[in-house]
């Protein structure tokens, strides 16, 4: 297959696109470097540390022999987005191009119209580009869990059968987001499902948990292969961040009591998933929607089955929820689909959290502790970014 | 009560503005003049002439010695709006200000962008605006009955209690919206509800069925207080469009088998119902919804009502529908919530048909023949506007 991943140079999409191209497949990556230059705003790196796409690319030919041809460019860029669809003519793109951190979009006005704009425009012209190039294209897009919020109902594979007043209809289900970046994947979902009505497009929305992990059976082959490692209270999602913490002998930071549940998935199945999706595509029309989790942890449960495993001391802090939602919430996701398709889960083990605690140990010298801590709070319109707030803070 | 009613010069937002002045509330309008400028991208100009905003405030105050204030400026120019906001300091904000067509965002993706960006950023700047300012003010926003599209069960007004394998929850009713400018609407409730949510915002969200009718009690005091009307194929909507088929001798166009329902709501009934909202506001971290509608037609017994009205001969023309949608589907629409705070509605009635009929044979010199017929297909991914088109099929 020709498969095009867009956002192929994040902490997800390339993995995949190696995943996928050792796999046989014809792989191309789009990327615009926007989470390279988030970096540069915050002042903060990967923990792992990353050479550039085209050393990647480079070191991916060295080790595989295999070919990931690249298009830099924008996806708000209409005419550069349906350039390269044409020109690459791919059976599937999957889209991970977006700004994906709750946090950076709740920072302030700016931002929270920054992902929205960028995630939704960037969105609506691949929807185009595939309508006006080859409407056979299966469009993979990369949704989250943290869509649904924290519903008191079963949380369905994006579709619900209503039964009301004695009639009854499949629609798609209620999302209640818990952040401005969680509504531009739902505006996105709504979005595609229009296209697929209209124009007969086949999408896969694959709404996905928390990822955690540091690296693939590819990423491992060379230095110059590995992804991005995230730890800051901006981009680190939780197990990741927590992970860093134990090493580093600092407190783990529980937001609020702690009861509020996560689905999760391994980085190893994040990959393996689109993989399934892409070669089982959607029919045409058809808006098919998969949760991609594979066990729903609380953050307390999280927090101490890292605590148990850290051979030293661990301290767990419970800090001010910088987010509004819900604790001791019920919380039961259907998540079949992709179990259906073939996946074999690879869930939160031991061996994996020590292979962690590892990785973070070869790096402890490259963390900025002033980084680590929640700063941007749902409740206020503008928060400070993690090391300007230290930095006010010893001012 | 202080109200500012953003696009406040457009075929609603200048009537209700009115109606809150009338009524003895300080009124302030914003307007980008957005409106107007379709007319000059599409070569239309409204049937019902209009002067501009400063006459028409103008008027106002030679009628009833009342002020209007007008603040001009973008939207999505969020220090335009804070600024705005800061300096008027509403009780309530009611918000008309958004492209409104769903042909328009149907276009072309430049037209589908623009739509979607314009609307979801503008609503986006002013929940922030109140966020920031005073979160006390109470916002009125105009969503519309499209975005629930033609589900099989009753529609509910914007929340749904979903029994579901033994649970309950009360969650947002699942939306099919019919266009990108529906999307948008529907982009702008769950923005707004999760701000309700995080911010404690109160808020309003009116899904409104198709206004007809061209003037209420205060247009018809002086020319120069006349609001548009408008009948062509993009912003034209359908009931005043077939009126004026009807006495310029031009068939009826029926779109589709027009056995297709929509809710109605008469012009008069809109700005009553944004006073009720208005002088009931929703509590505080509320989102409240209404269906401003009052009844139920399909296309056919709307293009029949007017056929049978009409005193000379009228043909009924099913022509293709642009659209995609479906027919003879379930259309059972909850609309008692603004009953409940007082609305008495006025129904589509023969006396308000000939009403029509007499406006516009008023100034049927000033309709452009070419402009009325539907171009805008939702299949294609381009379009050309109903004028072009027909130039072209002259050339």
């Amino acid at each position: 297959m020709q498969i095009l991943v867009l956002g192929g140079d994040g902490y997800l999409g390339w993995p995949t696109a190696l995943h996928l191209s050792a796999l046989g497949h014809e792989v191309a990556v789009n990327d615009n470097f926007a989470r390279r230059g988030y970096d540069e705003e915050m002042g903060v790196e990967s923990l792992i540390p990353i050479v550039t796409l085209d050393e990647r690319i480079a070191a991916w030919r060295e080790v595989s022999s295999k070919e990931i041809k690249a298009y830099v460019g924008d996806l708000v860029d209409a005419p550069f987005v349906h350039q390269m669809v044409g020109d690459f003519r791919p059976d599937t793109i999957v889209h991970f191009g977006e700004q994906r951190a709750a946090p950076y979009s709740m920072i302030d006005q700016a931002h929270a119209v920054y992902t929205q704009t960028n995630n939704v425009v960037g969105n609506l012209n691949v929807m185009y580009a595939i309508a006006d190039i080859d409407r056979d294209i299966h469009l993979v897009k990369l949704g989250t869990m943290g869509e649904y919020g924290q519903p008191n109902i079963d949380i369905e594979e994006g579709w619900i059968e209503i039964e009301h007043k004695g009639r009854t209809d499949r629609l798609m289900y209620p999302k209640k987001p818990g952040s401005f970046y969680h509504l531009s994947k739902v505006h996105d979902s709504h979005n595609i499902e229009f296209g697929c009505r209209i124009w007969g497009l086949r999408a896969t929305d694959l709404n996905q948990g928390v990822v955690y992990g540091a690296d693939t059976e590819q990423t491992k082959l060379d230095p110059r292969l590995a992804t991005r490692f995230d730890y800051d209270g901006v981009f680190g999602t939780v197990l990741n961040r927590m992970v860093i913490q134990a090493v580093l002998g600092h407190p783990l930071t529980v937001y609020g009591n702690g009861s509020q549940t996560r689905g999760l998935i391994n980085i190893v199945d994040t990959v393996e998933c689109i993989r399934l999706a892409s070669e089982t595509p959607a029919d045409p029309g058809e808006f098919r929607v998969f949760n991609q989790m594979t066990e729903s942890l609380s953050i307390n449960q999280i927090a101490e089955t890292i605590a148990d495993e850290y051979p030293g001391e661990v301290r767990i802090d419970h800090v001010q929820n910088p987010r509004v939602e819900i604790y001791d919430h019920y919380y039961n996701v259907v998540h079949t689909a992709l179990e259906g398709l073939g996946l074999k889960p690879t869930l939160l083990s031991t061996t994996l959290i020590d292979h962690l605690f590892d990785v973070v140990e070869r790096y402890r010298d490259r963390v900025d502790l002033a980084a680590i801590m929640p700063t941007v709070r749902w409740a206020d319109t503008t928060s400070e970014l993690p090391r300007t707030a230290s930095a006010l803070a010893q001012t």
